[in-house]
């Protein structure tokens, strides 16, 4: 039992991993004159999907009951609120330095988080809800973030100068 | 341990089936003239990515071991070829046909697949690579697909005149 939920929790936390990594080459290329762009003309720019991610990911601390936002201000900018909302956002140096500082704690913290505690309830779901839902645990909110990010690095590809690559 | 399983697949393919829905909602929404649109300038066109999802996807049966693509063509035009190297695409309306066809037959395949099927090797690794990589699965490659349709429907979504929801 141990070593099947090890497995699964080796494929989610491995999916994770890999869209982390791919964003964070494209941000290597990514010059912070291309990360003030709009990806398409007329939707949001690269430095805002750059802090949403930041912003939905540091809320995993409360979600998963592992610790506290970094950077609580960083929800009602990039999540409550649309692109061009607020004026004042943090420089995209200061976001580069927000991504590192969330994904370097979030792997501290996932690594204390045994196989057993990754099945168990996260924070959104109720005791009551999670008694008849047991695939809403903490796994599945990292399963469902990894593939976010895939949805916004699908948007921020359209910032380098060549055609993507699919 | 075989609940523990049941509980991993019922989760990937939630994921799966989760963003099935969401992309046939965007392209119910969408109509044949939009999906023409390039999803930002000089970037793949909607009718494009609809058959480029619809081959990557044909080509579960295979890697899966559950049988043979059903529109094999696809695989060269919308994987193989970039956009706009072929001058005569499946018409839309086709393309919408190909993509419920697909997604049926896949539907029945996946029902038919076991709890303890899902863990087994799927044809793109080798026994030996599987052997000391087990988490290179059948239920693995379900769960890059459906993060794989993320990535693309972050760009669909573009072809929608009001602003994406993110």
């Amino acid at each position: 039992m141990a070593d099947q939920k090890e497995l699964f929790v080796k494929m989610v936390l491995g999916s994770w991993n890999a869209k982390l990594r791919q964003t964070e080459a494209l941000l290597a290329e990514l010059n912070d004159e291309q990360l003030l762009q709009e990806v398409a003309p007329g939707k949001n720019r690269g430095i805002y999907l750059l802090g949403h991610l930041i912003a939905v990911h540091d809320k995993l601390f409360y979600i998963l009951g592992t610790g506290n936002p970094i950077f609580p201000d960083y929800e009602e900018i990039f999540v409550n609120k649309p692109d061009r909302a607020i004026n004042e956002l943090p420089s995209i140096q200061e976001l580069r330095q927000s991504w590192s500082a969330v994904h370097a704690q979030l792997a501290n913290s996932f690594d204390l988080v045994s196989p057993d505690q990754w099945f168990e309830r996260h924070r959104l779901v109720s005791e009551a809800d999670f008694a008849t839902a047991p695939h809403r645990n903490k796994l599945n909110v990292v399963l469902s973030r990894a593939s976010h990010v895939d949805y916004h690095l699908g948007q921020l590809i359209f910032l380098k100068k060549q055609e993507p690559i699919i």
